[in-house]
């Protein structure tokens, strides 16, 4: 095998604001597939790949965040993201033809890792494959994606189980009794957040953009209540679900949300700063003004990226299986089908659109 | 004794904007100064108030801080502080005539306190009278007012020595060799940061508003180095200063000060919010608008309240008192003398003009 017409989703240059269509190409081209005798290399057939809010960062030039892990895209260059995918091709000891893997991969249809040490191998025992691929229902069970101990990273990491859990259970010290309230609480995170928040005892409010997914944080996901804040004067509705003050806050939005959250927040109160999706588009990030509420108030606010907290994932990986197997969590997805609709599932996250984590299926194994 | 002709510091209005001194009237009046036989009550004398930054919430409605533990002043009322004084008459079996106490009093001459459980009883052994006191000297040893086990409060909760102790040790979780970031340090608390971060093995840098300060604070405690933030673009000194980032940030000013210093923390940085004085003067506080840095990098912020950390003063105490009679530690006071001076005293605390803990001498004991 030396190429593979195939498709290919690339991004044509630096996005500015919010990413629409015409930022992304889906090409076809040649891919040279060759993995030489020499290489220490795998080819990938890419089956999944995971929406992530954080490739905005990745879409802007580097400039815009100094410091940091984030690394920009180069424009004209193939997406990168997490994926679940099968190795047809192996010129590395460590992996064979029919071995399924997980970890950063190309917006395509088969990818080359020079480097294939940095890839996890699924490690299936007792869950299906199509568990890890996704399926065309909008509803998979989280072990679907649910071996974080031997796969870390994925779905569950960069924005799924391992942030949720590290983020409630080991930056929020819950105890049972207290408040919780959730800003995207249908997402990949806060659907999860929302359960293990009702599993600590606690009373928990989330917010979401439309009525279905505030229903859906009800009826499925079991949190207290739940309310529309495109609907809402955001500080009414808090005092309304949040009459004593809110305990923990587990923050996947930012912006005005943690500006006014903070003024509702206990003494004491805990905030997770998971992700701040508002602000991804903006070239200005909104202003945070109620900070002196965290002196007088005791607040901490405390930022994570779930790759500090690898130790953790054995505790998680116990935790999350024993619980699906009792039927006490679920998880929503929404999948896209083809590299065809890849971009718009993209962009649809940042406006709200997905129902669930958004996954596209490249292939079905 | 039925009522005392004394001066006493008046509140005239909530106060908008930088307080000004005709927000104040210094007025002499007659006091009721009885203590009646059924009352368990104190006469004070006030001997030293001190200049607190925190006070300024008190001045505003209490609107504009809701659910916050801060109470404001009643307009016309006399203001009230922490302070040391003497007990010239007692209705209450703890107190007797010739005690030294330190807590919240009147900014007047004598104060009548019926409820003196709150107050704390000055244990001196060893430590002469005078130092709590303060002397006519702008600088003065921490063992002034360096029993905050037996004395906790008084110049060293609010913006003092527990402050500085429990906000740098227990707060960032200093170790050697991490570089450390303190505004305002000349001020109660920095001095101490400074000092503490130095013990510490930490490399630190300070910023001042003068260059008196900025020397000050290089001579005397002993940083590293320091600038004046007046006089130096900010992001220009912080990449001068801390090339490879900060581990820890003290803030004591808040604002843009704030936002530009959390882009220059490192991953894992922590950050004590232990006050905000460049915000209490606005109209409208200033905005963060870094905060994403705050995911991506890791970072901590945590607001305290220095009450909460009362099992901490024994320790504290032992430190304090080790580390002054070994000559390790110093503490500089800015004395203004006399009521007649003390609400130009506390003006001028909001505009920098202090050079180190701005304490008003009422009486000389």
């Amino acid at each position: 095998m030396v190429s593979k017409q195939q498709k290919q989703v690339v991004l044509k240059d630096y996005v500015r604001g919010y990413p629409k269509e015409s930022d992304f190409e889906l090409r076809s081209s040649d891919t040279n597939c060759v993995l030489s005798n020499g290489s220490r290399a795998v080819l990938l057939k890419n089956l999944c790949l995971a929406c992530d809010p954080y490739m905005r960062h990745r879409m802007s030039d580097q400039v815009s965040h100094p410091g940091t892990i984030i690394k920009s895209y180069s424009p004209g260059s193939v997406l990168v993201g997490y994926g679940v995918c099968k190795v047809i091709q192996s010129t590395h000891p460590g992996f064979q033809e029919g071995d399924f893997v997980w970890g950063l991969t190309g917006w395509e249809e088969y990818t080359v890792i020079p480097n294939p040490e940095r890839l996890n191998k699924i490690s299936h025992t007792g869950v299906p494959l199509s568990y890890y691929t996704g399926n065309s229902s909008a509803e998979v069970k989280l072990y679907l994606t649910s071996e974080p101990a031997r796969v870390p990273g994925c779905w569950f990491t960069g924005t799924g189980g391992i942030a949720a859990y590290v983020g409630f259970y080991n930056l929020c010290s819950p105890k049972a009794g207290e408040t919780v309230y959730v800003s995207s609480a249908c997402g990949g995170v806060g659907q999860l957040v929302g359960q293990f928040a009702k599993m600590m005892g606690c009373y928990v409010v989330g917010s979401a953009s439309t009525e279905e997914k505030v229903n859906l944080s009800k009826t499925k996901f079991g949190f207290d209540d739940a309310f529309n804040y495109k609907e809402h004067d955001l500080a009414a509705a808090l005092k309304r679900y949040f009459p004593g003050g809110i305990d923990i806050y587990f923050d996947n939005v930012g912006g005005k949300m943690l500006d006014e959250v903070i003024m509702h927040m206990k003494p004491h109160g805990r905030i997770a700063a998971c992700g701040m999706i508002s602000q991804y588009n903006l070239e200005e990030p909104e202003g945070i003004h109620n900070m002196f509420n965290v002196v007088v108030k005791s607040l901490e606010i405390k930022g994570f990226v779930e790759t500090d907290f690898k130790h953790i994932y054995p505790e998680y990986l116990e935790f999350a299986i024993r619980h699906l197997q009792e039927g006490k969590l679920v998880y929503v997805e929404d999948i896209a089908e083809g590299l065809e609709n890849a971009s718009s599932a993209l962009i649809g996250v940042f406006h709200g659109r997905n129902v669930g984590k958004k996954v596209v299926r490249v292939a079905s194994g």
